[in-house]
């Protein structure tokens, strides 16, 4: 009877059937597209309330740029219009006539913003400029899996200049940490990795990419949020250029960074078991089902309306089910694959005996609490499971990865999880060694966590696994 | 030393003066496109915050469909292939290769949506369908026009399927009223003129297309959003069918609404004066920023940043300014630009005095009022200078407006204004007529303000204006 193929039995197939059986997402009508359903898109709201808050506290502004990028945009970055080229969608016509100059739809703004960042950058009081995007980006994906690599993607686009290559630098790293890490650690209890990317893992005109690194239930890594220091490099491309304090004209420096919608197959893979989503209450857009078992005389349905209202005032994110036309049963295993973190559930017995069963997603474990203790109850289940997920994700994840000492053993380990391994001993050759076997480098990281200064850092340690 | 062009002198470059000086917005590099910087982006956000809650409260779930769309779905439905066809953006090429089929940037989504509800849509049971989404869309704009008319624009599109005519025809008004005209009078202080569509001016596909139209200061009328029934057709064209009770197939019946960007444009217009943008409370971003005038020993400063806090707790979306690098004249006419609602001006005499400047930015009046009163004042002002606001535009709206009884005299008065004519005197061939003069139908309206049930209502009244 189980809804899901099991994980252990076919993981691939059970990601699909989870996107499907809790209508979260399906293939769009062109190649690579998706179409995001309602119960898909409540999640990514809520990730984006809280990405945007913390964008905001990290002080860019919100702003928004033109889909349509003119194509010789992308040809003033040498590194950027070699990478990005392959995967552009182009638009030939427009108004019932041939175009004088194709335009490509945005993989990604760092062109079109650079060139308005020359045109609003003066003088160094200007600086630093700080601009963030929320839209959506095609890039023409040829081996489409829906959240993971689709055609077309929602995401942010953080993309800020400054006066100096230390300030730049910094930026780049509060991004990194104080946004995507610190987002996806305590909102979506995902321990990442949080490291350097190597100079072939390296964003297309980037002169460093740093990244979160998620490990799924499956061993595989993926890639979550990335931050970039450009350098000068699109400065010089878009002549961004400011006057500095002492009258000097000055190159400014760049740095862009963003999270997509990918995030949310992330969260899948990591949190999801073979009853299907498992949401960590900080993200959840339900934080809480009251669902009425079943009722007769609509006493029950009375006490969970109640119940529903008392704890939406206690700010719990709650939702009444009292549909007891269909069966309880059905309504759990339709709850479970939407991973609701907490049921109260509420039958003519609870009521008769004052009492409602407390259920928590991750544990699958029930409990009878007093209906006057369920409001308490729930709050403090609210901060036990996020720390229980996190807790479980994170041994989990420390399973996952061995320390090896050669490349033949990293090889081996990153069948199934992931290595870590000097990058003393991997190095470009090495790299491009594991590539053969579908092996990558996910970041470098030193020895306490921090990220590694230089591309190549004598004490670096390299995290190779297979990846989404 | 007048910042903007003033309205009377041109009211196109004031329009143009604003975009520019208060930073809203500028051209994109495509024709057509525009770049929405961080000033005019906050101001949409709210309006999206509150849209968009006003969507939920009427039942509708967020989702988000492809940008893309194959050409063959257009050609589904006679009349909206007819209509969008001439503004369509079309990619040819992705990946580096022709496309086997062109696809079309959306102009809008009711045929990939349809395509989905005719998937999601099987029993009476899974109706009302009830999806809203956020997103960008493409219409080959020959003559561009920042926020009013542009080739890329942001909106919200709802798409809602439905058992019965009646009951999408409540909903389309529902989102009608409790949304569009509910948002644009309470939130934007915009009296709009609520009515139904003339047939030549309804949107591609729909059998009634109903409207709000604001009217701005030079006279001229603004389309603010719209409704729309679309019968049977779109379910026609995607064979959207349910089983009904009685286990019979049936065509749903939908509906589509939509507002976007464009209400930017009518908002700068509608209360803007010669000093810059004027934003209703309701909606500003920033409803009172506290200005320090300027500060020698940093204790003026201080008494602006704790009133500030206080304002802050008290919930007032407030900012400070203690910028005393610049000076106060050019600080105040930059949040005059900005069109905050309210400025507390605190200088050395005021704290001298335990006093602040309350400066109202509809009216531009002062007055003086203690620190301690404050709070209370700023909050009384928010209430106030939002009904203020509302009762200036409807009094200047109503000052537009003439009866006429002729086609003539209402060709005369849509010169400079708005003429209220019966639709029995126009009808369909005086509606061309005006149109050589480029005049249009805004909308039709019955004399208690209520919307005509039929295209030809012989007690209609018919708008006229010029408009954008």
């Amino acid at each position: 009877m189980a809804v899901l193929t099991p994980q252990q039995d076919d993981f691939p197939r059970w990601y699909q059937d989870v996107l499907t059986k809790a209508k979260l997402a399906e293939n769009g009508p062109a190649r690579g597209t998706i179409v995001i359903r309602p119960n898909g898109y409540a999640v990514w709201e809520r990730m984006q309330a809280e990405v945007d808050a913390r964008i905001k506290t990290a002080g860019a502004q919100n702003a928004y740029f033109p889909l349509l990028i003119p194509m010789n945009f992308f040809a003033r970055e040498a590194e950027h219009v070699e990478g990005f080229s392959p995967e552009l969608a182009v638009v030939t016509h427009g108004g019932g006539k041939e175009l004088s100059e194709p335009l490509a739809i945005r993989p990604t703004s760092e062109t079109v913003i650079g060139e308005y960042m020359s045109k609003w950058v003066d003088s160094y009081r200007d600086l630093p400029l700080l601009l963030n995007q929320w839209a959506n980006v095609v890039r023409w994906e040829l081996r489409p899996r829906i959240f993971l690599r689709t055609t077309e993607f929602l995401w942010q686009e953080g993309h800020t200049a400054h006066a100096g290559e230390s300030d730049a630098r910094a930026y780049a790293r509060r991004i990194l940490h104080d946004v995507y890490e610190d987002f996806m650690r305590n909102v979506l209890a995902m321990p990442v990795i949080v490291g350097r990317k190597t100079v072939k893992e390296r964003f297309a005109g980037a002169v460093n990419t740093m990244t979160c690194e998620a490990i799924m239930r499956d061993g595989k890594a993926l890639q979550m949020g990335t931050s970039h220091e450009l350098g000068q490099r699109f400065s010089r491309a878009f002549n961004i250029t400011y006057s500095s304090a002492d009258g000097s004209t000055e190159l400014a420096w760049t740095t862009s960074w963003g999270a997509s919608t990918r995030m949310l197959g992330g969260l899948i893979m990591c949190h999801g078991d073979d009853y299907g989503l498992v949401v960590p209450p900080a993200l959840a857009p339900v934080q809480a089902v009251v669902v009425v078992v079943k009722d007769t005389d609509g006493s029950v349905t009375q006490a969970a309306s109640a119940m529903a209202d008392d704890l939406r005032r206690s700010g719990v994110r709650v939702k009444l089910d009292d549909n007891v036309a269909s069966g309880f049963g059905w309504r759990a295993t339709e709850w479970d694959l939407q991973g609701v973190p907490i049921r109260v559930e509420i039958g003519p017995r609870d009521v008769a005996e004052n009492a409602a069963e407390l259920y928590r997603r991750d544990t699958r474990e029930k409990t009878k609490v007093a209906l006057g203790a369920v409001v308490d109850e729930v709050q403090r289940l609210t901060t036990d499971i996020q720390s229980s997920m996190l807790a479980a994700a994170t041994a989990r994840r420390d399973a996952a990865i061995s320390d090896c000492s050669t490349l033949d053993q990293a090889r081996d380990v990153a069948q199934a999880g992931v290595a870590r391994v000097p990058w003393a001993v991997v190095g470009a050759s090495g790299e491009a060694d594991l590539a053969t076997g579908g092996l990558t480098v996910r970041c470098l990281q030193l020895g306490d966590g921090s990220l590694p200064q230089t591309d190549d850092d004598a004490d670096a340690l390299a995290y190779v696994a297979r990846a989404y």
